[in-house]
């Protein structure tokens, strides 16, 4: 079988490797599509050289089909279309042990700290596969992982039916936001600088705002009779981005903090203080988030196929990330069949 | 009667001002004592004088008796004990209308922008007047309004009992939250540089550390079994007790920003989205937060008498806040009483 494997310096290589058996409790998937995130970007860049093991398979935002199951594992067939969850929790630090699985102190997360799956068959344990409905198309189905991210931050903003709500960056995991804010409710404006992006928001229904071309501030307190948004996710992790995401709230106003800030950045603590604001961090998922994201993939409830850009081969996963570089696709994925690769 | 009134340029004059009769809707109250705090010293600098109305008589941590009824108001009797919730709220604004009313797009904060308590007769309208039980000291009295501060606090934080709690500052507010912290059931430790602040806090039974001498995460993780703390209040308004609020918390844990920070301080916005951490505006107080702060300033359960450090005359206003700039004095109260100036 084929893998990809990245082996540092924006290098990715392909090896043919024998397929493994699953052990005991684990199951093997003939994976699909393989969709390339930022973090999976990130690792190409060379920025978690000290956390990937090299040379790395990586890869989490999957779907596939059940190959073969491991001794032990009941409950699951060969051939049933599946997706994963991919992050093994310790379930006894302080975060477990509150409920709060997705921040473990000990998370291991699947394709970043353990073999991912861009690679024809991946093994996986059991308790991380999460069933998908027979009738969804599988390319379709490698953006439930973001989709996942999408409703858990749209979770933590609280969020209520009619408020208005801002978020600012629209790369998959904004655009998936404000499809899933729109969802349950809200009023819901995008703010982005590119037009391709605010093209393909508009497609899915999402208004949308340049913010070089029209005052946020005045478009927001139009719609909200002065008051200001309800809730802000900031997904851009820019700077600009969070000087607007706390400008733009009423008193009490919920910012969710999604994208990733690997540096310290200024914030306004006395608007914080004088309109007494509200952050909450928000990272990846839990169960109940991933099942949400499952249905509302499903359903045709989020733009999962409108954001596909393009699908490249298993040989072709530097490309992939050029692509995303370039800025001129949103997700692209990778097709990790073995019967695509063996045609090629 | 005799007023203290600002001047600009870090000056307080007094005058002799013929009282004036309460109007309709009005109650007189013959002032007992004013407090000075971290908000009067900012004005006693000059860093609002765009706010305040010079000359301005200033003041709002304030207890007295009733000294006249303006025509319609009833439910209250001349001699009765009060003290002032200082703020007028308009009703109307985005806040307002959603219960969030201390913090009123257009609050009149009594005592900044309109005329305070440093004043032996004081008119204000019914609505802000809260009663005292009879048998509290008058002095004491003074010391609910930052009580209130603090209690409106630790509600934003939701603390739980059990919870622990690390106080960053302790200052007056500072030593309150802890107070009221532990009367939840908390567990708290309170960060303070200065030694005889912290001496006051362990005589109120708050234990306390200096983190040049001890490190706090060291401190906190062993408290918490490697947990971190579940709730930290930035009281100090320095950007380094913003990082170590940050830093000390636990997954989910929740950032009370109490203190007030001029101009953006820079934060670590990767630990807010690894953790998952929140952080809360607080501002004043509400009503319900008021009445709690009577309730245990008269049980004693806050350490009102204990946090004042001197007695002023009116005269001596710019004495008040001197001793506050030098740092030797925690709560500075002014004797607004007319027979004290009399007796001078």
């Amino acid at each position: 079988m084929t893998a990809a494997t990245y082996n540092g310096s924006r290098t990715f290589s392909t090896s043919e490797l024998p397929p493994v058996p699953p052990r005991p409790g684990e199951v093997q998937i003939a994976v699909s599509y393989t969709g390339l995130c930022g973090t999976d970007l990130h690792i190409f860049h060379g920025d978690m050289d000290s956390r990937v093991s090299m040379p790395a398979i990586i890869g989490h935002e999957m779907s596939g089909t059940i190959a073969d199951l491991g001794d032990g594992v009941t409950g699951w067939s060969v051939g049933q279309p599946v997706t994963v969850m991919p992050t093994l929790s310790c379930g006894s630090c302080a975060a477990c042990t509150r409920g709060h699985r997705n921040v473990c102190h000990k998370l291991d997360f699947i394709g970043i700290d353990s073999a991912g799956s861009m690679q024809n068959y991946w093994n996986v344990p059991a308790e991380v596969i999460v069933a998908l409905p027979a009738d969804l198309a599988l390319d379709e189905a490698a953006l439930i992982e973001p989709t996942a991210v999408a409703v858990h931050d749209v979770r933590r903003a609280r969020l209520a039916e009619g408020e208005f709500v801002v978020v600012i960056g629209g790369g998959p995991v904004g655009q998936l936001i404000a499809s899933v804010a729109l969802q349950r409710g809200a009023r819901v404006v995008l703010v982005e600088l590119d037009p391709a992006r605010r093209a393909l928001a508009q497609e899915s229904g999402i208004a949308t705002v340049d913010p070089r071309e029209q005052d946020l501030m005045d478009l927001v307190m139009r719609e909200t009779s002065g008051a200001g948004a309800d809730v802000a996710f900031e997904v851009s992790g820019a700077a600009a981005g969070v000087n607007s995401a706390v400008e733009v709230l009423t008193t009490r106003g919920r910012l969710v903090m999604v994208a990733i800030h690997p540096r310290p950045k200024e914030i306004d603590l006395h608007r914080f203080f004088w309109r007494e604001l509200e952050m909450f961090g928000a990272r990846l998922y839990q169960r109940e988030d991933f099942e949400e994201a499952v249905r509302l993939v499903a359903a045709g409830s989020v733009p999962a196929r409108r954001l596909i850009s393009r699908v490249v081969a298993l040989h072709d996963v530097e490309g992939g990330f050029q692509a995303l570089e370039s800025g001129d696709a949103m997700k692209v994925l990778v097709d990790c069949r073995a019967t695509a690769e063996a045609a090629l």
